[in-house]
């Protein structure tokens, strides 16, 4: 088997950690023993382009992406591009332009890890975040800018289609999991997105008679992230309140250095992308003292989502194994990444 | 003098902790010593009204809450009431209304009280919401509704001047405060109203040399909440971010039976309301077992802005008092009120 791979280390500590996914999901490959061969194309993404060039990603790279089977990605931002730039003309370009559906975040309070959280409890759910829609699309404008008469305007998109994918993805990671599923919106304010929301649910939820599911107001689930995050399985929710949530996920399960995310063609018409969660980190990139493990974690979902179910548990067993062990020693982004795969056997 | 409050108890606890709320700041009055004389006026809102007549809060009587000098507020929501219906009718009614351009939710670590983080330090910030505009306005809609074909939309309106008032107060706050001021958006996706707010917090924070400012990603945001809150003098961010945050930040320090708010009119066009940050909590309500302290201390909120420092600081006083002597021995929420009331003299 032959997987094409579309890698864009980015900006920053991206390009520290895409290297330490890679070695980890290489080495776990060769392990594994399953004739499987990985073949890299890396694509330019990031700051230094913009200024030498003024691209971001073209309408022709967009394309060709299409070819590959799955794309593994670091992260893009920098403080001397403006801001949504880059976000938005790639990060976002491909979700929107590939049909990323489902922005899925596990969280997962790792054995020897500890949470800031006083008494956390275990911590296992993941977060179905809506990827293509919601406050996300771009839409509106502003007129009389920079004027003290300015109207700034961003309009949430949202459709039954859109909202019914990664409801329907929800559904079914819950009903593997443990048939309890969360949605959360704000239906008390943002009545006309957050009743879409409510029938798409309802109806969908319909279908799965052995899946319990209950709203909660974004608010209000933030407090619960705190007090009480035993209790998710799944949580559904959209493109900006996920956004918001998984990085408070990300900090009560011990911090965004851990958290993994895959953004998925639940369609299969166009390759899935996977990502840490955190960002360039500009303050620390190229000291090497960047925690490579969320980028590792993305390449077993990358591994489990191209079908390589052992390559990928054999991943997080080698992760779940590293974290046990750390005792505050400094180690560098590489050396991370060399003690994670020596673990693979 | 003689200040004339519009209470409005609501729904639910808010039933409870209101009378406790009302009581404590009478009793620190009296004991005061300060020729006040209250008049209180009670407005019916609500769900048991609103199943009774269909009404949440007429024209008329928005008009004449007008009259008053401030408003009491305790809670609105029922699960028998469509979501939205009470919420957007009587509450975002009351603040679009009465031009309340600045919710203020001050987080404190009251001494005494845990935090459900592990190494909280210090707590003490004050988030400046805007009020009236962003993502609450309700404008949008749907088509197709209830089809698969639904596309529902909800436009984010932000006005430099509505941003403006806002970003202002929260100067002038930071100024009386430590100078310190972190702006919260999403300017790397909501690229239209996050830079009319970028723009607004540079040419007004201009004007504030002493005071330094700095910008969060709002998902940036949670994360430090969690694992850094100490870091907050004063936030300021628009209404969704807001309410968000500030549940957050009620959670990690101590909880939401505890945070205070106010809605602000910040020209003094109309009275200014006074609230819990908690809702109505019918899961809970009728039982005397709510924590009436958030009321309470949205008294104490109430009675500064009514020029009464003296009557404010002594509700806060023993409020602390009354939460440094927490031992979980259970209190109903009329014997918390008279306990916190004892201890003003
Ligand atoms: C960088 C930014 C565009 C992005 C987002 O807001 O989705 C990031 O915060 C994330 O969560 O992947
Ligand atoms: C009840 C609801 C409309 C309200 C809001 O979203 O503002 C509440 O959550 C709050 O924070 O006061």
């Amino acid at each position: 088997m032959k997987f094409s791979i579309a890698v864009m280390p980015g900006d920053g500590i991206g390009n520290e950690v895409v290297p330490e996914g890679l070695k980890v999901l290489k080495r776990a490959i060769e392990v594994s023993g399953e004739p499987v061969e990985l073949e890299l194309k890396n694509y330019d993404v990031g700051a230094s382009r913009w200024h030498e060039t003024g691209e971001t990603m073209t309408d022709e790279e967009l394309e060709s992406l299409r070819g590959h089977d799955a794309i593994f990605f670091g992260a893009c931002g920098d403080p001397s591009v403006p801001s949504g730039v880059l976000e938005r003309g790639v990060i976002l370009k491909m979700r929107f332009g590939l049909s990323h559906a489902v922005n899925l975040r596990p969280s997962k309070l790792f054995s020897g890890v500890t949470s800031p959280l006083a008494n956390p409890g275990e911590i296992d759910f993941v977060v179905v975040r809506e990827g293509t829609e919601g406050s996300y699309t771009g839409m509106g404008g502003s007129v009389r800018t920079d004027t003290p008469h300015e109207v700034a305007t961003e309009v949430s998109i949202n459709t039954w289609y859109g909202v019914e994918r990664a409801v329907r993805d929800a559904f079914e990671r819950a009903q593997a999991r443990n048939k309890k599923l969360t949605y959360v919106h704000k239906h008390n304010v943002m009545v006309h997105a957050g009743h879409l929301w409510r029938r798409v649910v309802e109806k969908v939820g319909a279908e799965y008679p052995e899946v319990t599911f209950n709203y909660e107001h974004t608010d209000a689930c933030t407090i619960y992230m705190v007090t009480n995050p035993s209790r998710y399985d799944v949580i559904v929710t959209d493109n900006l309140f996920g956004d918001i949530l998984t990085d408070l996920a990300a900090a009560v399960t011990g911090g965004i250095g851990l958290a993994a995310s895959g953004n998925l063609n639940v369609e299969g018409t166009a390759p899935s992308l996977f990502e840490p969660i955190h960002g360039s980190a500009p303050d620390i990139a190229g000291q090497q003292i960047a925690d490579p493990t969320a980028s590792i974690l993305s390449g077993a979902l990358m591994a489990s989502h191209l079908g390589l179910d052992v390559v990928a548990k054999s991943i997080e067993t080698a992760v779940e194994a590293d974290l046990a062990d750390r005792d505050g020693t400094k180690r560098s982004t590489a050396e991370v990444g060399d003690a994670i795969a020596a673990r693979l056997g």
